[in-house]
């Protein structure tokens, strides 16, 4: 890395990078250790919609993450911002378990003015499906809170919210405002937070190509793509600039960070 | 209609055209008949893909329709034409009725080389979605029998199958092959099977205003959008050139083509 970029800050992706499902990656534990040794600022971004942030939080500290709560930046935790600001009325198609950081606005009375879709494996049915069609044709606002397009599980790559997203926008004819990575006003209120100005003085670490890596990337941050979670062979070809740097996992990277220093 | 058209032939959409569902529109078998005794020539042009021909057939006949099977084009029959000929591996997202036109192509060994979308109620969920995904991301061909956005059912619009291409396209960063309308070479095969190779001497008359009018538009020919069907208001306002008429339904539109000849 060239000493120019003079790094303060590093974003650091969950789901496939810091861990995969309830493993985390090899030697994950002690590189974050290490990072901390370091004066760089940390923030951990994420696009898990799934998942509340105590449920996050929860997690990696049972993995032996040593991390804190207002580290975790969510694209749900935005999205849910946006609702409250906004004072809208969302159908919302997410997990049940992350309906905790929605507190209460999904009281209210009257028909829904808006679509929330998160990723809500039990909720991507064809009657749910339908009802959020009919809302939309009838002038309901679409609200993405990440367009991943698949994520790893133990039976093999599953669809993330990003295709029921495309699925509803083609439908009803409408453009889906998208909250989470690769969006740059995520990547901007995630470093507006540890009070970084400059983007060229981030790192952002991720398995996701698009959206951990291609999205940093384009707001001029370094982009680390490390080989585990969602990666396959030839993901590096898939953007332009190519990933800063490809590393097999979170540890290297880090080792590689470090060195640069 | 300007009589320098020289109209000759006449491309008819079926659901929501013809019929809706087990109803013919208002006057619709009767203004079949005055079509019929004139010297044009006719073909129903159809993206209904949970059907097959012999099904179309027999429901039309049942409503009281005169009309013989091989004035049936549809995009199901298209689709297996393309497998057939390019001797395809087909993963078949079909309905089980629709598979009667597909004979025996479902029948191979080893893994499938390509994912056909057709309307597929019992099949769009996440399993056979995820498997499809899975299928893509080795290689597999995407082949959609048409992108219609939605249709009409007795209890509200429901997805049709362009929504799930879309979904698929996303997830898997390809670009399906489209069979049915609205594309030129579906128009162009329709008025191929009445040796009409003019399409500025044909019409077509239709409930979609993207798929039917928008589609035969494209090529030239006239469309007339009908209000029945998935018909809604504002419809006519989606597509440039607006619709060449704009008609009640399909008799209204028989009733005016007759006028102008």
């Amino acid at each position: 890395m060239s000493r120019s970029r003079n790094i303060q800050a590093v974003l650091i992706d969950l789901s496939g990078t810091l861990h995969v499902e309830n493993q985390a990656t090899p030697g994950a534990v002690e590189a974050l250790q290490r990072l901390r040794a370091t004066d760089l600022k940390l923030k951990f971004v994420t696009n898990t919609t799934k998942e509340s942030r105590r449920f996050l939080f929860d997690r990696l500290r049972q993995l032996g993450f040593k991390i804190d709560l207002d580290e975790i930046f969510t694209s749900l935790s935005a999205a849910c911002d946006l609702i409250k600001r906004e004072k809208l009325k969302p159908m919302l198609i997410v997990d049940d378990a992350a309906l905790e950081d929605f507190g209460d606005v999904s009281r209210f009375e009257g028909k829904p003015d808006s679509v929330v879709v998160g990723l809500a494996p039990e909720k991507f049915n064809r009657p749910c499906l339908n009802e959020a069609l009919r809302l939309l044709l009838d002038g309901a606002r679409l609200i993405a809170i990440h367009e991943g397009r698949y994520y790893k599980t133990s039976s093999g790559l599953s669809l993330g919210p990003g295709p029921f997203v495309k699925l509803l926008e083609y439908a009803a004819g409408v453009k889906a405002t998208v909250i989470g990575k690769p969006n740059a006003e995520f990547f901007q209120a995630a470093l507006k937070s540890l009070a970084i100005l400059d983007p060229h003085s981030a790192v952002m670490i991720g398995d996701d190509v698009r959206d951990d890596v291609g999205g940093a990337q384009q707001l001029n941050m370094a982009g680390y793509l490390v080989r585990t979670g969602k990666y396959r062979v030839g993901d590096e070809l898939k953007i332009e600039p190519k990933p800063f740097k490809i590393v097999d996992n979170f540890a290297s990277a880090v080792d590689n960070l470090i060195d640069s220093l």
